[in-house]
C-alpha cells in the first residue's frame, strides 16, 4: 500500500498547539516539516502531504490557522530527503496555469522527481475576497475552470520533449527547438501560448492528486488524477468510492490500475489501545466539545444549536447531498454516511471524527488491522495519514504502526524508485507532443 | 558598501554554457545554485539575486534560456546558508498581490529574515502570450498595477501586528483578534480583503527592490523601494542616477539614506589584466561577434543590419529614449549613454556591455578599483555583480576581490546582523495597522 503522511498545521486534532508537547509557533518553523519528512522517510512512507488554502480561514484567536506556501516549504523537505514525494495543495480557481505549472515543475526539478499538485478548487468566501479583481469576478463554474487549467499544466509540461536537449557546446547548439513546442491552448478560461520555460521535469509529469468528491469533482479525478484523495468514513463506502473511482477511470479510457484511491485517516495511537484513548481524551479535554460540536456544525452547514449531542443527527434538516454549496461536499458526505450506516448519536459521532476525516484510536495492531482490512477488502490502495500531532504522531506511526505492517507484508520494507511515480507504481508518460 | 550576487543562469555570459568548465545542465540543478550561495556567503556579500520572467525568451536552440522558479531556488539557498539575503524577481503584471506577497512572506519565515522581492512589470509579448485571460487582457498601464500591487503587499505584511500572537496555552487564545487586521482593499486594479494566512514575517516587511529606469519605474522606486537596482554605464551617469533616485525619495517624504542604490556590474576577472582580458577574450570566440552584435541591436530596437561595426551608433535611427515601448528602458538608456559620452563603435561597445550592464575585465585590484571609485564618488551604495560564468566567476570574486575591498575598508569582514535589512542598513518598519 501507498502510505501519506499529511502535515495539517500542527496536527489532525484542532487542539494539538495547546498539548504540552507541541511548540505552537512551530507552525511557522521550517525545521518542524523538515523534521517531520525525515521521520517519515525513516518510514518509507511515499510522500508528505499539505493542504492548503489562500486565506486566512477562521478567526485568529482560535489557533494556528493558515500557513507557510506549500510550494516553498516543500522544496525545503525535499531537499532534507532523500526519496519521500512531496506533494503540493494548489488552487485552480486562484492561480494561473503558467504559474502554477511552472512552480510544480521546478519542485519536481529540485526533488529529482518527487513532485505532485494537488488539484483543488477551493470553496469558501475567504479565499474569493482575497482574489476579487474588479470587473473579474472568479467564475460560477470552478470546475470548468479547473478542468481547464490541469489540460494546460499537463500541455505545458509536455513542452519540452524529452530528449529536446542536445547541449552541443562545440556547435553552440543547446536545445533542439522542434522538440520546444508552443502549446498554444485558446479555450474557455484561458489562452496560454507556452512553451514551458523549463525542460521536461524528471517525472515526465509530475504526479496529479485530486480530492473533490462532487460530481464534476469525481469527474475530473476519473479523468486526469494519478491518486485520488478521499474522506471516507466506512468500509462500505470506501468500498463503493473505490469501486466507482476505478469504473469512472475505464470509462474515460484508462487503466483503472493506474488510479490510486488514498482515504483519509486520523490516527491517535497508544502503545494500547487504553493509551491511546487516553491521548484522545486528554486532547478532547483541551478543545472542549462545544467547539467539536461547532466543527461538525459546520460541516454540515447547520447551526450548532440544531445539534442535539445525545441524538441522532437531525435528518430533516440535512436534505440531498446535493446541497453543499460552498464547503466540502467530501468531508459533508462521510460526516452523515458514518452517522447514517451507524446510527451514532452526535457525540459518537464527534468521536469518530477527526480533521473531517475517519478517526480511529487504538494500538499499532488496531491501526495496522484497519488499514490492512481496507486496503485488502478493495477500498484503499493506500492512505492519507493525519496524526493527531506532530511530531509525535508521526513518530509513533513509523516506529510502530509501519514495522507491523511490514511484517504483514502489505508495506515496502525499502524505497525500490527514486520518483514519487516509482513509489507509487505509476508509470512515466510519454510527452504528447513526442 | 552592499554587494549582490547575480545567479543569470550560467553566467553573464551568453555562452557560459559553452565553456568547458561549465555544466550546460546545472541551471536546472539545486545544487548548482546552493554552491554559489555557499561560495557567496563565505565572501560576507549581502544577497542573492535572481531575475525572472515567466517565458521562454528567445529560441531554445541558442541556450539555456528560462530558469527554475525563484522563490523555490531561494528557498533552497536560504537553507544552505545562514546569513546571506535572498532576492526573488516577481512579475506584477502576472501574478496575484495575494499569492505573491505570501510567497515572499513565507520566503522571509523560511529564511529567518533574508528574504526580498524585486518588483518587476515584465515587458515584451512572451511573458503576456502566457497569460491571455480570454476577456481579461493585461492592462496598458502596467505601472499603476504595480504601484497598487506593493500598496495591497505591503498592508498584506502589515496585517499582523508584531505582538499579535499570544499563545495562550491554558485559555487556548491563540492570537489577539485585534491585532490582526483586514486590509479591505478595493482599488482600480485589485480588491483583496486579507489578512494575510501567516504572521508577520521577520524582516516585517521583506526588503522590496526595484529595478525600473522609465519615469513611471523612478517614481514606483521613489516611493516604495529599499534598493534599486539598476544600469549604469558610465561614473557620471550613474552619480546623476544617484543623486536623481535620492531626491525623488525625499520628495515623497523619505530619508534618502533608506533608499540605496545598486549598479549593476559584469566582471570578467583574472589573476593579472592581461588573464582576464584573455578570458573575456576566449568567451567571446565561443560566442562569436554576430550574436553580441544582434544582442546589442535588439537591446536598441534596431535591425542588426542597422549597425556598422567600425562605426559609431546610428544615432538617426535611435531618436529619443522614450522610444522604448516593449523592453528595458534601462539597457536602452545605458547602452547609449556610454556610446555618446566615449564616442565608442559598435565593436568598442561591446566590449563594454554584458547582459545589458557595464562590463569590466581586470584584475581582482581593477574590480575593487571601479567599485570603490563608484561608491567612495556618490554613484553607488552597493552593486548587483554580474560574473561572467558559474561557479568560478563567483569564486574569483570572493576569494580576491571581496579581500582587496576589505583591506580598502569599503566591505565587511563579517557580518554584523542576521537579516538582510540589515546587511543593507535598513531598519525595520512598524506595522501601518500597529
Amino acid at each position: 500500500m501507498s502510505i501519506g503522511m499529511n502535515i495539517l498545521g500542527l496536527g489532525g486534532h484542532s487542539s494539538a498547539w495547546r498539548y504540552a508537547e507541541v511548540d505552537p509557533m512551530s507552525y511557522i518553523d521550517i525545521d518542524y516539516y523538515r523534521n517531520i519528512g525525515r521521520i517519515s522517510e525513516r518510514g518509507t512512507l511515499d510522500a508528505i502531504f499539505l493542504a492548503d488554502g489562500p486565506a486566512l480561514a477562521g478567526n485568529p484567536a482560535g489557533g494556528p490557522a493558515g500557513r507557510l506556501e506549500p510550494t516553498l516549504v516543500l522544496t525545503a523537505i525535499a531537499l532534507a530527503t532523500e526519496r519521500i514525494g512531496v506533494i503540493a495543495t494548489a488552487s485552480t480557481s486562484y492561480n494561473s496555469p503558467y504559474n502554477l505549472a511552472r512552480r510544480i515543475a521546478s519542485l519536481d526539478h529540485i526533488s529529482g522527481g518527487r513532485a505532485a499538485w494537488n488539484v483543488v478548487t477551493t470553496a469558501g468566501d475567504a479565499a474569493a475576497r482575497n482574489f476579487g479583481l474588479t470587473g473579474a469576478p472568479i467564475h460560477d463554474d470552478r470546475y470548468g475552470r479547473a478542468e481547464e487549467f490541469v489540460e494546460i499544466a499537463v500541455k505545458l509540461w509536455d513542452s519540452w520533449e524529452d530528449d529536446a536537449i542536445i547541449a552541443d557546446r562545440e556547435r553552440g547548439v543547446f536545445a533542439d527547438a522542434a522538440k520546444v513546442h508552443s502549446i498554444d491552448h485558446v479555450g474557455t478560461h484561458f489562452s496560454v501560448r507556452g512553451p514551458m520555460n523549463i525542460p521536461r521535469s524528471p517525472q515526465g509529469r509530475p504526479v496529479l492528486v485530486q480530492a473533490g468528491s462532487s460530481e464534476q469533482g469525481k469527474s475530473l479525478g476519473a479523468r486526469h488524477a494519478d491518486a485520488i484523495f478521499t474522506t471516507q468514513t466506512t468500509l462500505e463506502d470506501g468500498q463503493a468510492f473505490y469501486s466507482e473511482m476505478r469504473a469512472r477511470a475505464a470509462a474515460f479510457g484508462r487503466d483503472p490500475d493506474s488510479i490510486k484511491i488514498m482515504p483519509g485517516l486520523s490516527t491517535v495511537i497508544g502503545s494500547t489501545e487504553a493509551e491511546a484513548l487516553a491521548r484522545q481524551a486528554e486532547l478532547d479535554d483541551i478543545q472542549g466539545f462545544e467547539s467539536q460540536l461547532s466543527q461538525m456544525a459546520q460541516r454540515l452547514q447547520l447551526d450548532p444549536k440544531d445539534l442535539d449531542v445525545d441524538s441522532e443527527l437531525p435528518w430533516h434538516l440535512i436534505g440531498e447531498v446535493g446541497r453543499v454549496e460552498n464547503g466540502s461536499h467530501g468531508f459533508f458526505e462521510a460526516q452523515i454516511n458514518l452517522a447514517r450506516r451507524e446510527k451514532l448519536t452526535v457525540r459518537q459521532l464527534s468521536g469518530r471524527i477527526r480533521s473531517g476525516h475517519r478517526l480511529v484510536a487504538g494500538s499499532p495492531e488496531q491501526i495496522a488491522d484497519t488499514l490492512e482490512e481496507w486496503f485488502r477488502k478493495g477500498a484503499a490502495d493506500g492512505f492519507n495519514i493525519m496524526p493527531d500531532m506532530f511530531p509525535s504522531g508521526a513518530e509513533i506511526f513509523v516506529d510502530h504502526v509501519v514495522p507491523e505492517l511490514r511484517r504483514r507484508g502489505v508495506f515496502r520494507t525499502e524505497y525500490t524508485g527514486t520518483t514519487l511515480r516509482d513509489h507509487l507504481g505509476l508509470s512515466r508518460p510519454a510527452s504528447q507532443y513526442a
